[in-house]
């Protein structure tokens, strides 16, 4: 668990699922910085972390997380992959978090964003500073413009205008990031399901015959809650997005750029190629 | 099809699917009016049909409907049950939906609510009145206050007034008019789905442990978008919604009273009472 590089500026990175620690970890190292993982039990892919310094870590060990953090001298922290919300009796808490427990609680009364924040603010409370994505490694996020060779029609971009609208207008409640905009009709909004969940269902609408609109038209649109702390909760696009939105039948995604994980674009503009979709970010 | 009550006061009802077409023509009857049933062929249920005086129409043949409204001496329509918007190639059209082409396809650009007020105003046209169930048979609409054994605690009070927040939010974007709220946190918004598979999802989410709150907890709230035209579509409340809620695992319903068609109350609430849920209408 020795690194090479000085002990003074590493990087503590909290593994949930998915390519995308590792992928930080990566741009982390690349500019001579030293990264340590600490995956999560469960998410955190357990072949890929061998490659790295590491330790393992429960959920609810927020004692043991933090002795670590220390131990390893990481100052910065950040938070990164899936991690589906516990039930608590999954959770195998030790004498850190007791003592923590009752902002736990209230951290986790809210929406996942409320929940993440609160998390992070607890983090924060032991001497350590978290930062996201954006801060760390801000050529994992969406550049501006399209970077597909499909570009969005005036059609498109008129559903992208009506996307945000809706977004911002749920964007108090702590809804989702995501909704589909085709040929002006607000046709899924994102709930708890998730993205990924809603691309499908869109897809099954299309199958059932309830989504009529013709095959290549429509727009998934995805940004960050007004306010939402992007170093805990980012909205996400990959190629598992992009094949979604290939299968609902839409046109393309718009994203926030620079407040967007991209965190495979080879493959994510890949995918969106071969099927002729667009993928744009959009201006902050 | 001769009717023995004065042909001048007889009622035109636009019948789709469910039973609720029926439930309205009784209601007619019931006041001492004449109801003639124009069943939209694939939709309205032909058994039943048989009781009523009745023509079947199918959908697109808008020149035919006016001919027989005027001919059975209906001045006033009414549009009830569900029909799916169908895709343009289903329509039969006759002369006088061709002449209406231009109208029809401006009302087919909006959501459903755009469509449907497109349509109504359509017929206007032609001299007639369209009229909504809350107007002509408000004995079908959800009352003012709990109608169920069980009421809504503080908690649920709390998740209602937050579920017309969110509604009220997405209004202006012609979305959906139902919102689930689970102890404070907004879990499903309805989009095209509709509410039936909205709360298929809600149920199926929580078998996926993606929907962790105890069962028991949280509102089905559904209402009418602001401005919108409750002629022809008003939110509807009944056994299977109250089957929906129980299988989602929540705590009760609430709707906007004299707002929210409520076509078989007894039904209903036997449903709602024998698993312990509430239903409420708001006041408007």
């Amino acid at each position: 668990m020795q690194g090479l590089l000085d002990q003074s500026a590493s990087v503590g990175v909290l593994a949930g699922s998915g390519a995308l620690p590792f992928a930080v970890a990566e741009q982390i190292a690349a500019r001579g910085q030293r990264a340590v993982i600490f995956g999560i039990r469960g998410y955190c892919d357990a072949a890929r972390i061998e490659s790295y310094p590491h330790h393992w870590i429960a959920l609810g060990q927020l004692g043991r997380l933090t002795r670590l953090l220390h131990q390893e001298r990481c100052r910065d922290v950040i938070f990164l992959g899936g991690v589906v919300r516990p039930a608590l009796s999954e959770l195998r808490m030790d004498f850190g978090t007791l003592l923590a427990i009752p902002k736990l609680v209230s951290a986790f009364r809210g929406g996942d964003d409320h929940l993440l924040t609160g998390i992070g603010k607890l983090i924060e409370g032991y001497g350590l500073r978290t930062v996201g994505v954006h801060e760390i490694a801000p050529g994992l996020t969406m550049p501006e413009g399209r970077i597909t060779r499909r570009q969005p029609d005036d059609q498109n971009v008129a559903d992208i205008h009506k996307g945000v609208q809706v977004l911002k207008a749920i964007s108090p409640f702590d809804v989702g990031q995501g909704v589909i905009v085709i040929d002006g009709n607000i046709v899924c909004v994102e709930d708890i399901e998730g993205t990924d969940a809603m691309l499908a269902r869109a897809a099954r609408l299309r199958r059932d015959g309830r989504l009529r609109a013709p095959p290549g038209r429509g727009v998934l649109i995805k940004m960050p809650k007004v306010g939402q702390n992007l170093k805990f909760d980012m909205p996400t696009v990959g190629s598992k997005t992009v094949e979604g939105v290939r299968d609902a039948g839409l046109a393309g995604i718009a994203t926030i750029a620079g407040q967007t994980l991209f965190a495979e674009p080879q493959d994510a503009i890949a995918v969106a190629d071969k099927a002729g979709l667009f993928i744009t970010g959009l201006p902050v």
